[in-house]
């Protein structure tokens, strides 16, 4: 198909899959004729998933260009794919303080959770609870306990629904990737809904109008 | 202080401070003699609030100067603060599909919960949906059921985090402005350490190495 078609199909401008094939995230169609390509099917599925990674989850091209090449290589064990995904949704350039980090740190220690040094969601966390001092509120902090119970059900189903694909290392790669990037964005639109439900249901104070 | 000295304790350049005063994040320094301005300690508390907002919570200037806003405004009950937080960050850009938009608010009507029309977690929850579907993965979508029941754990955490506040119009404010900005990153943030412990626990498969 020409771009055009391509371009209604998916939603996606021809400005923008040009962009994309430069940058490296979609293979170059084939040249058919003077200034014109074609594009099949899997340009099409290719542009739907640069789409979620990249408007729904919110990823960088740099960091879509990452996790597209993990899928991609399927040499590359599925744990890999997992970390390169979790690297790049996270923030790199944070320079969280020891005692933020060991806060962190001792929260997974005391719940059992093996966690590596070199988790991006430890800096993450961290980070949050460095800003929190420096407005003088840690008491927020203590979203970090009460949230650990809860998350540590979400990664279980998030874990489970990787093994439904067991045996099929695309797919779990996929999986994996796309679940990571786009299941923040679900988590966090699931949070406004209950905070407002929550919000109307516990009594004056927060629920005054909406 | 001169800017210098304010750039130092905050840690945010002078190039930065000048930035928000123009975008009308931070108010501006009064001016003491040619060239030279000086601030106070509620500069530097607003700067803290501005580098919490914009840097780790990821919200744009235009959000993060909404969100800023609604603090201030004392008129303001603490309910408009909370949806004037959820909005800023979620994407306001998206049109998801009526189809999803209906599994989205048939979750929330399944387990009883108050959510308005307009709440913005509907329509991101419903984009993610979308996106799933473009990808023909539909089977993802389960994270929606998976992730409500603990998610309002988390929102029931959250509420009663402000309501530890009650009496303090600005501090609640406060807290629920920030507490759902921030909130969603230590949120993520956990959900990569839990997400690593799962996969390295949970036998062959996701774990096979970091």
């Amino acid at each position: 198909m020409r771009i055009a078609e391509l371009s209604r199909r998916t939603g996606v401008t021809s400005a923008s899959i040009k962009h994309y094939v430069r940058e490296g995230l979609l293979p170059a169609g084939e040249r058919i004729g003077y200034n014109q390509t074609a594009y099949d099917e899997s340009h099409a599925g290719r542009l739907h998933l640069i789409r979620a990674l990249l408007d729904t989850g919110g990823l960088s091209v740099s960091a879509t260009r990452a996790v597209l090449a993990a899928i991609d290589d399927e040499r590359l064990p599925v744990g890999r794919v997992l970390a390169t995904a979790q690297d790049a949704v996270s923030r790199t350039d944070a320079d969280p303080s020891p005692g933020a980090l060991a806060r962190v740190r001792s929260v997974a220690a005391d719940r059992g959770w093996t966690v590596s040094d070199d988790n991006p969601g430890v800096r993450q966390c961290a980070e949050v609870l460095d800003r929190f001092a420096d407005i003088d509120r840690d008491d927020l902090g203590g979203m970090l306990e009460r949230y650990a119970d809860p998350v540590l059900d979400i990664a279980r189903g998030d874990l489970r629904a990787v093994a439904d694909d067991r045996g099929d290392r695309d797919r779990m790669a996929e999986t994996v990737a796309v679940g990571t990037a786009l299941g923040d964005a679900m988590l966090a639109g699931l949070r406004r809904m209950a905070q407002e439900h929550v919000a109307r249901t516990a009594g004056p104070g927060t629920d005054d109008e909406r």
